[in-house]
């Protein structure tokens, strides 16, 4: 199934905005999963049960597995997530970007090795580099536009011809790039104004938004300022303010709460 | 030993400003290399044999291993680089960019478990993004500028305040960014005339140049245009010109040839 409908049909069953960042640390996982032979696995996949029915997506960061040689627990905790909630779309947030040629195996990294239904690309490159990833038409292709850290305005705030260059970036996305419909941008809950004007130009595109949380992000001026004109159109992410929501035997539960009161949070400021 | 002072050392030693780029692609890996248990890594031993005494630096992109499930093959070719000679560098290419805590576990990627010297990154997310890197003063950061890619204009042609965006980028880089004096910028041969303004921005630091060879890029116009002021400053990769340039049993003997001209033809156009 095509990226956009597996994500609007997962808004719509789970009556849910939230997006799980699925980034173990191997310092914050209680003991009891540490002692497995796949604790990476293992913490996603107790995470995943707990919170299943309350979610849009999940959003495994590859640079919490690569640095430990854990891609392996990657594939098979997005194997699991396809196995058991096929509705549910995995977006794995790798970042990547490259010239042609190269970005063909990276679309194959994340759409074949790993199995993910989309992968987080950086435009900076052009949009030929990210051919290789809008030609893959049932595949999402999110693409960073406003980030959510501190210095995201060093590059994307820059004015180019009156216009700043996420503005810019956003108007390609959902132009010429959106050829085979698939495309989605990253905004960080971090800069409500920016996810408005960005709404505005994009329609109902979808959009990744990070931030909110650890990283400060508002969530009631992120409904308010990102929803599309259905209420819906985002899916907002939080990793540690869900993952590591508890400590010890209770983990998986309090992961549930905390993703049960995100979801409630979002939805009462949605249209 | 830092980044700099190494790529310094090994283009004085081996006069050689190539750089050669392993993309190891198996469709084109020797019937009789394909047969071992670990095809990757001995076709790139076999490379680095016949060419060590006539690189400044080694650089796999990772993007060649990690569709293969081959993580452990590239950390085998670093380490036998590493083994074998000492001097030479090593530069993994994954253009790498993400928010702190998330640069911060690339980071690790790059320099703890593959030991590389030195990665590429993306400068899109802005400065913050890039000091996980930068704060390893012995690690070089080899910093997307202007690109070799068709579609290279898309977002670093802009204009913002009468100066391109690659300028801007620049820059940074030479600035505020090379705080450890490790920095390094890629820009593509390709684009011969960028490639002369960005060396007038900034003075001898090193330029990772790709672009020659099966992109188009004109070597003598690379080298007049990107040298520094000692006739050096160039890190010029090929990967397909020298890595598939010889079939079957002989070829890396043809890479060594390879090599040797391309490093000869660039002598040639030096100070």
């Amino acid at each position: 199934m095509n990226f956009l409908k597996k994500i609007e049909s997962a808004w719509e069953s789970n009556n849910s905005l939230v997006c799980v960042g699925l980034d173990p640390d191997l310092k914050k996982i209680p003991a009891h999963i540490l002692k497995t032979d796949e604790p990476i696995f293992e913490f996603n996949k107790a995470i995943i049960d707990a919170t299943g029915d309350l979610v849009c997506a999940y959003k495994p960061q590859i640079a919490y597995y690569s640095p430990f040689r854990a891609e392996q627990q990657l594939e098979r905790t997005i194997e699991y997530i396809h196995m058991k909630l096929p509705g549910i779309p995995v977006i794995l947030d790798a970042k990547r970007g490259d010239i042609g040629s190269t970005a063909e195996m990276y679309a194959k990294e994340a759409f074949e090795r790993y199995q993910a239904d989309a992968v987080t690309v950086n435009p900076y490159m052009g949009g030929d580099t990210l051919d290789p990833f809008l030609k893959n038409k049932d595949k999402g292709v999110v693409i960073l536009c406003r980030t959510s850290n501190p210095g995201a305005g060093d590059i994307q705030d820059l004015k180019a011809g009156g216009e700043k260059i996420y503005r810019i970036v956003a108007a390609m996305a959902s132009g010429k790039w959106n050829y085979n419909n698939n495309v989605a941008l990253v905004v960080g809950a971090t800069y409500p104004d920016e996810l408005m004007e960005i709404r505005a130009l994009v329609g109902d595109m979808p959009l990744l938004v990070p931030g909110i949380g650890a990283q400060g992000g508002d969530v009631e001026k992120a409904v308010k300022n990102g929803q599309d004109s259905r209420g819906a159109g985002m899916i907002i992410n939080s990793s540690r303010g869900i993952i590591y929501a508890g400590t010890g035997m209770g983990f998986a539960e309090a992961s549930r709460l905390a993703a049960m009161e995100l979801r409630d949070e979002i939805n009462r400021h949605r249209k």
